[in-house]
C-alpha cells in the first residue's frame, strides 16, 4: 500500500523558523519518521511539498496512478483553495487531512477548511506526530 | 498512565441503531478495543457515558484525582455546552477531542465545537477507531 | 397503538403560574384530556415531563420498546439541545412536535427549533389542545 | 360557523404533478375531505385557490363579510408577501396557517413565513390532512 | 400639471379597519382632500389603488402618457417588489414615496424599501396628510 | 419541438425606454428574431410577457401541454418570487434562464435569483441575443 | 406656536461648498425662507446649528421651555449619536426629521438613522424645501 | 426576608482550581461571607450549586415557596439555557444576575446572557464580592 | 480615597422627565446620596455631568491627578464613543461602569458598550442605587 | 477574429474522472468541437489550461497581442482569485465566463464568482456545449 | 505651502501615558519634529488637537482659508464620526490619514475608518514618524 | 542595509494599461526611482515581481539570507493568500505593506488584507511614490 503525503506552503520552513512553536524537527525529519512508522504497517510513503498551489494540484491529480490514499496538510491553502478541493473531489482517493496546530486556537479564518468535508476525516493539533496518526487512520479506513 | 474517556449523549445507542452509518460495534465493544489498544502502551482506560450534561461535567471535574489525560467525545453537547468547556478549562488536564463522524460533512451547526480550542487537538471521521488514535495522540502529547 | 408524549422543562408549572397566558389547566389535566381523546382513537398515551435534558433523552431512547410514535414539546430545550435532536434521529420513531404558544410571536431565538426537521411535522399556537391535534396527526401519519 | 380556506399558488397542481411527494389527491379532493370533516363539526367550508397574490388578498379582505375564521396555505407567497401579511392584520379574523410539507426540511428561505406571527398558530408537515387539523384547531380557538 | 398617485395593497381598507391606528378617513376621502389641495396649486390628481402588483406596474408604465410626476405609496409591495422598482426606473418620471406610518417604528423588514432610492425623496409618518406634503414636494421638485 | 419563452415584468418596455442601455429593439422584434433563429433548428417558439406574477405562473403551469422546454427571463420576479420557482419545480420542464444584463454588475440583490438552481443553466449579459443562445442551449440539452 | 429647528454638523457650509449638489442657498437663507413660510401659518421659527453634539443636545433639552415642536436635521450625527436620540426621547416634544438629500441614494451606513423612530415622521430628498414641508407636517400633527 | 442564591456549573471548583484568576476562596467561603453580610441586613441566605441544568431549574421552581428573591450566577448555562430563562420567567421572583468575571473581557459568546433581560439587573466583574453587592441590590429593589 | 463619578449625556434630566421610568430623584439628589454613602466608607466623591463627549474625556484625563478610581455612567456615549474608551485605557484608573436601566431589556444596540471591557466590572438595572453599589465595588477592588 | 479560451484548474481531468457528472468528453475533444464550431464563424480558437493561477494570469496578460476576445472558465479560481479578476480588468478584452455546471446548484461558495462582473456575461450549466455558446455570444458582442 | 495637522482625542496624552506602547515623545515634540521636517520641504505646519469632535470639525471647515492640504489622525473619532467624514468631503482639501498604531493589529472595530475613503491615502503603524511620511506624501500628491 | 520589494500579480502591467488610473510609469521605472531614493539613505533595493503566489512565497522565504526588511505590494493576493501571510509570519522580517491605490475607495473585498496585521504598517493611496515612503518608514523602523 502506497500513500502520498501532500504538504502545503511554508511547511518547508519547519525546524528552522518559529521553532518555539513548531519545534526543531524539519519537514524531512518528520517525513522520515512518518515513513519509518508506515514501514511497520507495510505502507510506503512518498511525499511532496510546494509553495505552488498548481504543483500541489498536479501532485494530487497524478496520485491516482501509484497511490491508494492521500494525506494532505494544505497549510494556508486549506482556507483559500477551491482548486485543491476540486482536485481531491475529482481524484476521489481516500484522503486524511492533517494540521500541525489546533486550528480552533488560531485566527477565526483558520477554523474551517475548504478541504475538510471532501476528506475521510481530520487530525489536528498533534504536531509532526499527526502524520503518523493519519497513516494509521488512512490504513484502517482502507483496510477496514 | 490512566486516561478517562468521556462519552456524550446517545453514544450508548451505538451498534443498535443507525447501524448503516455507525456500524454494528457497540460502545462497550469500541471501549474494549480502545482499552486493549491502550494496554499495549501501558495505559489504563476508564470510561463513562451519559445523557446528562451534569454527569459528564462531574466526571471531568473528578478526573484530576486519578487521570493524567482526558479523551472526550462530547457528541451533541459539543455544540451547546459552555459548561463542559468550562469544566475542561478548570480541570486543565490535556484533552483530545474525538468525533466518530466527519463534522464538516454534517449540518452547519456541527462544523465547530465549543470544546475544540480548549483541547490539545481533534480527531474526527474515523469511527470507533478514532479513540485508539486519540490514545496514541494523548500519550505522545504527555510523554513528548 | 401507543404514543409517548415527552414534555420539556417548566411545563410542570402549567396551571399554577403565568395563568393569564397559559390558562388554568395543569399539565396533568392537559395530559388527561389528551389521553381521553386518544382513547377514542384506540390509542394509549403515556407521558413524561422533566427539567433534565438527560431524562428526556433517556425517555426518547427507551421509547422504541413500547411505542409506535412520539409527541414532543421540547420547550426551552428545542432551541439549545442538539442531544435531543440526536436522540430523535437515532430512535427514528415518527414524531410530532408541539408548542403551546405560537413561536413566531416570541423572541427571535424561539422562531426555529433544532428538532423541527427531524419530526414529521409541527403544531404550534393552540395551547393544550395542540396535543390532541398531534395525536390525530401522528395516528394519521402512521396509519395512512 | 363558516371558514374560508385560502390556497396559494401552485396548489392547483396537487395530484397531477410531483405525486411521489404530495400524493395523488387533487386539491378538490382535499378540500372535499376537509369540507366533510367540517360538516361533522357544524362548520361550513368555502375555499379559494389562486396564482395571483392580488386575488388572495381580495379573498382575505372580503372574508370578513361571511366568515368567522380563515385557514391559509400561502404556499410560496408565505415567504415573500408582505401584502398578504398586511391583509391578515387588517382583517383581523382568527387564522390558522397550514403547510403540506414540513418547512424545516426544505430550503432555508422556507423555514420562516411572513404570515406566521399574525396567525393563531401553524400546522405543517401533515399533507392534506393538515387542513382537517386546522379546522379542529380554528374551531377550538373560536369556541374555547 | 398632472400627477398620478399609485396606492398599493390594502390601502382600500383605510377608514374601515384598524381605525384606531389609521383613523376614520377612507382612501377616497384622503384622495379627495389631496385632490382639493392640489387644485390650489393648479395640479390635477388622478389615483389608482390595487391589490395586484401587475396592475400597479401597468399604472406606472402608462403614466408617462399623461402625467408629469408620480406619488407612490407602495404599502407592502415596497418591501418585496423589485418589479415595481424596475417600472419606476424604466418610466423615469419624478416620483415621491409616501408612507402613512413611520416605517422606522415598525417591523425591521419595513425599515427600508426597494423603491426609496429610485424616488426623489420620501415622506413617512404623517398619515393621509403625507399625500399633500408629497404634492407640494413633487411640484416644487418639478418647477424648481 | 416547441419552446415557450416566458418574459417577466417591464420587458414590454424594451425599445421604448432606457434605450441607451437596452437598445432600440422592442420585445416583439427580439422575439421575432428568436423565432426565426429557432425555425432554422426546427423549433417553434411561442412567448408570453406579463407584469402579473400570477399570469406568468399560469403560463408555466400550462406549458406542459404543448411545450418540450421553457426559456424564462423572470426579470424582477427572479429575485422575489418563490411562487414562480415552485411552478418551475412542479412543471419539471427543462428550463433555461436568460437575463439581458449581466446581473453581477447591478445591485447586490440582483446577483442571485430564486429560479437559477431549478433551471438547467443560465445565460446573462448578452441582451436580446441571449434568447437565441438559450434556444441553442435548450435544444442541445433536450436532444443531447 | 413656536418650533425649534435643530441643524447638525456641516450644515453651516451650505451655499458655499458642494454647491453643485446642495445649491447656492446658505443655511441662513433656507432658514429665512422656512421662517417666512411658517409666518403664514402663525408659527414662529427659531433655529440653531452646531458642529458640537453637546450643543445640539442642550438645544433639544432646553426646547421644552419655549417650543411646541422640533424639526431636526441631525446630519452626520443621525447615524452615530445615541445621545441625541436619548435627548429627543427625554424631551418628548413632537419632532420631524429632515434630510436634504435622499439617504437611500447614499452610502449604506446613511440609510437608517438612530433618530427616525423617536420622531413623528421623516422627510428626505427635497433640499432646503424639506424644512417647509416639515413645518407643515409638524403643525398638522400638533393641531390635528 | 429570604434569598436563594443559585450557582451554576463548575462554581464548586472555586478556590481549588484556576486560583490565579478566581482566588483562593472556595464557594463555601464566598457563600458564608455573603450570608454574614446578609445577616446584617436581616436577610437569610440559602444557596444551591449544581452541574445539572435540571437541578438548577428545580431550585428556581421551588424557590417561590420560601424566598422573596433570587440571586443567580448561571455560569456557563447563562449562554445556552433557554430552560433556565423560562424558569425565571415562570417563577417571576425578582432576580439579580451575578458573574464573577467581567464577561465583556472574555470570549465573544459570553458577552450576552439569555437570562439578563429577565432579571432586575446584572453585576459582573467583582469576584465573590459581587454576591454581597447583589444582596444589597436585591434588598433595595424589593424594599424600595 | 477619592472617586470621580463621570455622568454622560441627558443624565441631567433625571427627576424632571420620564419620571415614571427613572423616578423623581434628580441627579443632584442621587449624587448626594452616593456621596453620603461614600462618606461612611471614608471615600470622597466628586462628580461631573456633561452632554459634551469632549468634556467627559477631559474629566477622565484629568482624573489621574486627584482620584484613585472612576465610576462612569456613559449613557448614550457608551454605545458610540471609542474616544471615551480610549481615554479610560490611557488613564488606567480602576473604573466601574454603571447604568440606571437594565441594558438587556432595551434596544439591541444598547446591549453592549464600548467601555465594558476596559472597566473592572459593570452594574446595571438598579437605578440611582447603582452608584452606591459601584462605590462599594470600587472600594473593595482597590482595597482588596 | 481570434479568441483565447482560458481553462482553470482540474479541467484537464474532464473525460477521465467524474464521468457520470461531466461526461466522457475530454477537454481536448471539447476544445476541438469548439474550434470547429468557431471555424464556421470565421473565428480561430486557441486555448490554454493550467492548474497554476500564475500561468492563467500570464495567458490573460499576453492575450492582448493576438486575440480580440477571451472566454474563461476559471473553475475553482473563480471563487478565490482576485488576481485573475485584476488581470481581466487590466487587459480589458471582452470576456465571456463559462461554467460547465450550474453553479447555483452547488455549494453556496460557488454561487458567485469574482470574475463575473468584469466579464460581458456568463453562461453556465450546459457542459462542454457552453463553450460554443460563448463563442457565439462573444462574436455577437464584438461584431454587434 | 501650508498644511494643517488635525489630531483627535487623547493624542494629548502621548508621552505621559502608555509610554511602553507609544513611546516617551509628547505630541508637542512629535509636531515639532514634523514641523522641522516640513521646513526642509518649504512647507509650513500648523496643528490642532482636541477631545471635542466639534472643535475638530471647525478646524477642518476653517482650513480652506489658509491651507493647501490636511493631515488627520482622527484617533477614536475615525471609527464613529460621520460628521468628521462629512467635513472632509465638504472642504475637499487633499487629506492624508495617519494612525500611530497598525489598526489591523487592534480591536476589530478599529480595522476600518469612516474617513479612509475620503482621503488621498493612509499611513499607519509608524508612530510619530508617520506624520513626516504624511507630509512627504501630501506634498508629492499636491505638487505631482 | 538591503531591502527586498515583493510585487504581486499584474503589477508588471503598470505603465502600459489603465494608464489613466495608474499613470505612465512602468514598474521598472518605479523600482528605479525607489532604488535611487534608497541609495541616498545608504539602502540597497532588490525587487521581484510575479504572477505566481508560489514564487512570491519563495522570494519571501529566501529573503532572510540577504535582507534586513521587506516591502510588499501583494496586489490581488493580499485579499486571498493565507500562504503569503504565513510566509511573512515565518520569516519574521520587518515588513511594510504598500498599495498604489486607496483600498478604501475600491470594492468592499479590498478594504482589508490578510497581510496587514503581520506587517509593521501600511501605506496606501500614493501610487508609485508609496514605495519611497515605505523605504523611509522601514528604515526608520529598523534604525529607530
Amino acid at each position: 500500500m502506497n500513500f502520498l503525503i501532500v504538504n502545503g506552503p511554508n511547511l518547508n520552513l519547519l525546524g528552522s523558523r518559529e521553532t518555539d512553536i513548531y519545534g526543531l524537527e524539519t519537514l524531512e525529519e518528520i517525513m522520515s519518521s512518518a515513513s519509518r512508522f508506515a514501514d511497520q504497517k507495510k505502507i510506503t510513503i512518498e511525499w511532496v511539498q510546494s509553495q505552488h498551489e498548481g504543483v500541489l494540484i498536479e501532485a494530487i491529480q497524478n496520485a491516482t496512478k501509484r497511490f491508494q490514499g492521500l494525506i494532505i496538510n494544505p497549510a494556508g491553502y486549506g482556507h483559500s483553495s477551491v482548486a485543491i478541493r476540486d482536485a481531491l473531489i475529482a481524484v476521489g482517493l481516500p484522503t486524511v487531512e492533517v494540521h500541525l496546530s489546533n486550528l480552533a486556537r488560531r485566527e477565526e479564518f483558520r477554523h474551517l477548511t475548504l478541504t475538510a468535508d471532501v476528506c475521510v476525516g481530520q487530525i489536528c493539533g498533534f504536531g509532526g506526530y499527526g502524520y503518523q496518526l493519519a497513516i494509521s487512520a488512512l490504513a484502517q479506513h482502507i483496510r477496514g
